[in-house]
């Protein structure tokens, strides 16, 4: 027999759908759900409604926007000539919050990755390469996860940009600040090394 | 500045609201919902109009359906004298997965708990008593849980039962079928000594 009531159960199996979430933890989300006021419950259906009309990507960085154009792509006090590369959304916010770069960002949407069958062709590698072509750039910083995948994307797209003459940078290597030498993995502590500098 | 597209936050915020979902996952179902096919995403927001609609709570037990009275109490097949207390409709589940039980159920919905303000007048307790007024009533199995607060939901009740003259049980203490002895607790030791039967 069925146990729980059928819209109930759907509600269930929509939260199960959800990346790292499993069946016990979908149960309880559905009857947080349950439990809310209408008003409330109502206001969840409509943002996820709402989300997916309104957000979109910007045509020029790629990333996440409600507007025509991004606010950063948008924003004059921004230098357009400096492009920082990164894998998702996500990374343009962590950027961001080192209030460091005065750029505009470029969102890949992904990384290549065979053994997820994501070639070149699937993350937006193409609008970048006509965003240099446009003439306006200066520098490329690829900001892309240092793990073998990010490593392996940087490495494609910075061949790729080489015939454009244009300065293609990295983001340095080395021990976290505020982090403990003695926790530090020997790949991270000798590329550190590798790019120590004078005090 | 604000990250984040409005509609995209707003999601976020509404997950972030969930029991045991912080902000990082919070963002990462956000993300998630926002890359779902278009007909997904509806589906998914009509799944949570449609609980909220559909869910109530049955007239008799007090356990979540979405008919007039739930299936279990409607059945002819089920002993209607013979009711197991309960604390959540997810305990119905469990007992029902026995295959043992043939009587109904009643639930709380909830156990006094004096630390999280929960007092006897929250939980349906009162719709217990009216339904062992009406005289069918034959045994009460209190099943809330065996830890304190459980426990002394399950004593408050059996009090309030004891003029009504009717028996009131609770389930057996022990160690768990399939489980080792050298990792159970004392207490739950003591206990399964105490109820030993003669094999």
């Amino acid at each position: 027999m069925q146990y729980f009531p059928a819209a109930l159960q759907e509600l269930t199996d929509h939260f199960a759908r959800l990346p790292g979430i499993g069946g016990k933890t979908a149960q309880r989300l559905a009857f947080h759900v349950l439990s809310l006021p209408e008003g409330e419950a109502q206001a969840f259906a409509e943002a996820i409604l709402d989300a997916k009309k309104a957000v979109h990507t910007c045509p020029v960085c790629q990333n996440l926007t409600d507007r025509e154009i991004c606010p950063i792509c948008d924003d004059p006090g921004r230098d357009k000539s400096v492009i920082c590369v990164v894998a998702d959304p996500r990374d343009v916010i962590a950027m961001e919050r080192s209030r460091e770069f005065r750029g505009v960002y470029h969102v890949l949407h992904g990384v290549i990755s065979p053994l997820n069958h994501i070639t070149q062709e699937d993350i937006r590698i193409r609008e970048l390469l006509s965003r240099v072509a446009s003439g306006e750039v200066r520098e490329i910083i690829m900001a892309t996860n240092p793990d073998t995948e990010g490593e392996a994307t940087a490495m494609y797209i910075s061949r790729l940009l080489r015939p454009m003459e244009i300065k293609v940078t990295r983001l340095a290597y080395g021990v976290p600040v505020g982090s403990q030498l003695e926790y530090a993995d020997e790949v991270t502590l000798s590329r550190a090394l590798e790019g120590r500098r004078e005090i």
